[in-house]
């Protein structure tokens, strides 16, 4: 039985028009996507289809990486919706064409698997990441129908869904397998969306229930696939591709990096590498959503809470562990060495916006805009053009050279032997609209804030809204009503602010929050105007206490956003810093710093650097210094140096 | 020119007589020799050796290690000299014979090797381990030729030695190679001291001025080798045998890990794998020692205060990377991360023992004494029978999952892949005699404090002399000469002592440290009693604020002693504890606890556990507690848990 969930306005109902989050869609035009387009074209993906589709094109010794073609479709479709540009959507409809010419007669389409081994077929799902890029083929191509109506594309895409159908279930003759790296379900319930047919959903359905099951007469099908190979080929198959695999392999023993060690019901604590996680557990959310299974659903809020209460990092991204990419053990959040990778900050965000949806609750809107504006923008530069993949809470340059800081960056590259990351920002900041306002029967619920024009689908008929504000960087958000209709505006109150209030028409409006959302029910007439208030002064912030690595230290956050220390702000050896708790956080809106930012100031300590041997009889002198610090999101855009997000306080009137 | 350096004194002219060391080598007679012979024995590391001499003995699918035989063959022979046994000594001199009997004509003997690869010699000096081995071979027979006399020990040492000799060399037909991993140089100037013969000395230059050398006619050997081995054998040969391999790569490019990056007069800073770098810098120090080379000296001396300045753990271990066991950035001293190999302490503390002998100094003394007591004895369990490798500063073992974490152990190991550890501690512990004090022409210098008995080869004469004290559970050290002679007794004053007195026949006498040094200049009688007193009270420690990991944070010692906090005292989450600055710190003498040990105790205070969210408005409230250390060294003797070294500091009265 379908469950009541909150409906997601069509791209095209919900269009951002101002905000911090609206200039992120314009560097997405204007910067990001030209450069990865080019970056794609320049690196033989684009070739690669080219040569699936027939064309002759010039050999490559280095063929390129088309898994993430996918994703730029999608943000590309979305770009194309946020500004016209004739030029780059016939680029688009030709890639389009290409790709219908490359798919196989039965669906299949992949064009680097076509190239390289065109006889092989879902040979190594546990390390292939085939199902992985036909996912983001899918999902590209739907984007394509959805954001611009092209039907080409969604034939291609019904053409990889009937692909996966006729070859993955649990009929004889079919494979009763799963993909190493969940994404195909996401792709697979956006396909049902987009037709209807139940097939697509009952493929979601299988690969979700299936995925970690074993028996004695239903051996689990890693072990099954892995025996196979080996018999059939002496070897693995793609699996020694991995350079990772050494690194991996202590987390493989019962495929938990996969999600694969339970199955998908029994799953209680998030475990295994963060972005395969996050994606399952969407494909679980996905699928509890439709069915309304509320054995799937306690699974679901299961997970959420144990991301929730020890395994995400302040800056809302998750994977401590950075080798392994991987959700590490409860409070175990080392802040100079947690991978945090953008990509991981994506799946919690996709996996918070599905259970707000499920049952409404301000906690994963507050999660989900700690993961955008902390990780998710704090991934690319704010000229577009570099990305980081992971996104640590502390960088001490000086000891990069160790290899447990192997992934740890102080600069953004340029682009990476992995680009997972910038494209799926991409396509995430192309489709924002989707994630700021959901519509219940007749409700209205303001998730993020952010300037917005919408369409409400209520039940007694579209309902047109506008909402404008300078959020983040301001706490005020004034929301009009278009159109007559008798329906609830729920908005959310962070469980950050300490005060806010709503104001109807410009008198204030008692309201109380409940599960984090303030209600407003009422005939709305058109212009009627709410605005909330929210207060917010710039805070310390402290973790719980078993958080070993944080222990007497503490942060800063302004509203949503966290803020760091650079050492180009403060000098070197930010780790010598105290921050007395008598100290006043002070801010200051500097217009022409870091793209128009405000600042924090605070009167701290710094021990002095004092010549004598390396271990000394006494503590160092202490020199008062003004602590500066910058929103995390828009650090490493200038010179290369130190980073720290905690600063150990000191208390006075002890 | 042989430079004036002072003299070791011969192992049977120097006996520990009482006091925490001796206590140790009561262990190595009774418990850690006779474990460690029964797993080589178990092991079939002896077997392989019957094997090599030719005897047949049953075939094992896991051959076991011989490599650590002549580390335990040096072992035995001090052992032998500590307690006699008759069973023991034959059992030595069994395996002398045996090792004869396996040795090949020309001298070569490497009962692995010989097995495995009979027809191989020196093709992988890069990575094979091989001449490490014999040297270890030459000073375990030469130890057997010091301590007992052995003649046939001797010529089987001599013997590799011609055969290294023969082998190597800047002569046409020689090869121009070293080993990756040093320790043939140690070797060779024993058999150089045991002999006379200048062959051994000149094999010893050859190999330290060699090292790291390169030109346009003479490239890197180790360039060299790999290309030959891939040109005759199509891969690298041994080189792909360590399990290491992936994780080393990245140091590897230079050979900066082995020491090889510039030739040893060029070096300045202390680089590479650390137990490597140590034994060739004991090597270098040894052909300075015979040379008088003043560019080789001053190579040492800076290598030396690299260590001191930015690369020593306060446990007075080093190689901070616990990837590549390797030295670090200076000043990059992560507690949690560190390798702190306790071979590396060894390797220092001879490296030291070295520096000592070239130019007398306090500071090499007080440096080799934080190794001997806070890493080498921390490195064996109070049983004798459990090992650490690694010897970190804090262990958080709901971490230890994480890879980057997987040299750590809360545990110490029954044995080990690689246990090279525990028969390089047993020979030390073996020969602390030589160590103790060392004989200039007219001066006694005595450099560690323990019961001795000892007779000084001064140049007028043989003096006795004997030393009691309990050091370093109490500061009183009661020196008595026993011959008639005018000399220079000379005491080192630990640079962390701040109060000490001397007293000479019952009364102070008034004396000042040169260069850590007191010194009692006179014409002693037999009888004459020096009585030094050294005040170690418990004392905090900081360290250079340029150690980003510590600093804010102390750690306790009491006089060469370092303590830490166990979980088993203080409970869990070591890292929420707090210590005032006011905090008085208490010693309590527990004669029942881990072999009677002084403890700690001090005033802290520790964040309280409070339900709530992962992160907080404000921070955890604090309550008193009583904070127990007890000496590092006896760490991890009782139930698993938490260590930590340093904690943050509060200052109170600001």
């Amino acid at each position: 039985m379908k469950r009541e969930v909150l409906k997601e306005l069509p791209l095209s109902a919900a269009a951002l028009t101002g905000g911090m989050l609206q200039e992120y869609q314009q560097l997405l035009v204007e910067e990001m996507l030209p450069y990865q387009i080019e970056i794609l074209e320049q690196g033989g993906a684009l070739d690669m289809i080219r040569r699936a589709a027939g064309y002759r094109v010039p050999e490559r010794t280095e063929p390129g990486r088309p898994t993430d073609v996918g994703k730029l479709l999608e943000a590309t479709a979305y770009a194309l919706l946020l500004r016209e540009d004739p030029a780059l959507k016939r680029k688009l409809e030709e890639l389009i064409g290409l790709l219908e010419q490359a798919q196989y007669a039965d669906g299949y389409l992949h064009p680097i698997m076509q190239a390289s081994r065109p006889s092989d077929r879902f040979l190594s799902l546990l390390m292939s990441h085939e199902m992985y890029t036909l996912g983001h083929y899918m999902e590209g191509l739907l984007a394509c129908y959805e954001a611009l109506g092209n039907e080409q594309a969604l034939r291609c895409a019904r053409g990889i869904g009937d692909c996966l159908c006729q070859w993955f279930g649990t009929e004889p003759g079919k494979i009763r397998g799963y993909d190493g790296h969940p994404e195909v379900e996401l792709a697979l319930y956006r396909l049902y969306g987009c037709t209807g047919e139940k097939k697509y959903l009952e493929c979601l359905r299988f690969f979700v229930e299936e995925r970690g099951r074993s028996g004695p007469e239903h051996p689990h099908y890693f072990d099954w696939e892995q025996q196979r190979n080996r018999e059939k080929f002496g070897k693995p198959v793609l699996g020694e591709l991995s350079r990772w695999a050494d690194r991996h392999r202590p987390y493989w023993g019962n495929y938990e990096y996969f999600q694969a060690h339970l199955p998908a019901r029994q799953l209680r604590e998030p475990t295994g590498h963060a972005v395969r996680a996050t994606y399952f557990y969407c494909g679980m959310a996905d699928l509890a959503m439709e069915t309304g299974d509320e054995e799937l659903m306690e699974a679901c809020r299961s997970l959420w809470q144990g991301f929730e209460q020890g395994n995400v990092a302040l800056n809302g991204s998750i994977g401590q562990d950075g080798f392994w990419e991987g959700i590490g053990r409860a409070y175990d959040l080392p802040p100079d060495y947690s991978y945090n990778e953008t990509c991981a900050a994506i799946g919690l965000f996709l996996f918070g916006h599905r259970m707000m949806r499920l049952e409404p609750d301000g906690a994963y809107g507050d999660q989900m805009e700690l993961s955008l504006y902390n990780t998710v923008l704090a991934g690319t530069s704010l000229d577009g053009r570099h990305y980081f993949y992971c996104n640590p809470l502390e960088v001490w340059p000086h000891s990069l050279y160790r290899y447990d800081k192997i992934h740890i960056q102080a600069r953004r590259y340029e682009w990476d032997d992995c680009p997972c990351c910038p494209p799926n920002e991409a396509r995430l900041l192309g489709e924002l609209g989707r994630f700021a306002v959901l519509s219940g029967r007749q409700e209205a619920w303001v998730n993020l804030y952010t300037g917005l024009r919408c369409t409400l689908p209520l039940d007694s008929g579209p309902v047109r809204m506008e909402m404008v504000t300078e959020y983040p960087r301001e706490g005020r958000i004034r929301i009009t009503v278009l159109d007559s209709a008798r329906f609830t505006l729920r908005l959310r109150i962070p469980a950050w602010c300490r005060e806010w209030r709503l104001l109807l028409n410009g008198e204030r409006t008692p309201a109380a929050a409940e599960k984090g959302f303030a209600a407003l029910e009422r005939s709305w007439q058109p212009g009627d105007c709410a605005v909330l208030e929210l207060e917010m002064p710039c805070r310390r912030v402290y973790a719980d206490p078993r958080a070993y690595h944080l222990a007497h230290q503490t942060a800063v956050m302004r509203g949503p956003l966290l803020y760091c220390a650079e050492q180009a702000d403060n000098g070197e050896l930010l780790s010598r810093i105290l921050l007395p708790d008598s100290s006043v956080l002070e801010e200051h809106w500097e217009e022409d710093l870091l793209g128009g930012v405000y600042t924090v100031t605070a009167e701290a300590r710094r021990a002095m650097l004092q010549e004598g041997p390396l271990y000394r009889a006494g503590p160092p002198a202490w020199e008062k210094m003004q602590l500066k610090l910058v929103p995390y999101y828009t650090w490493a855009n200038r010179e290369e140096g130190e980073m720290r997000v905690f600063f150990p306080e000191i208390r006075t009137g002890l």
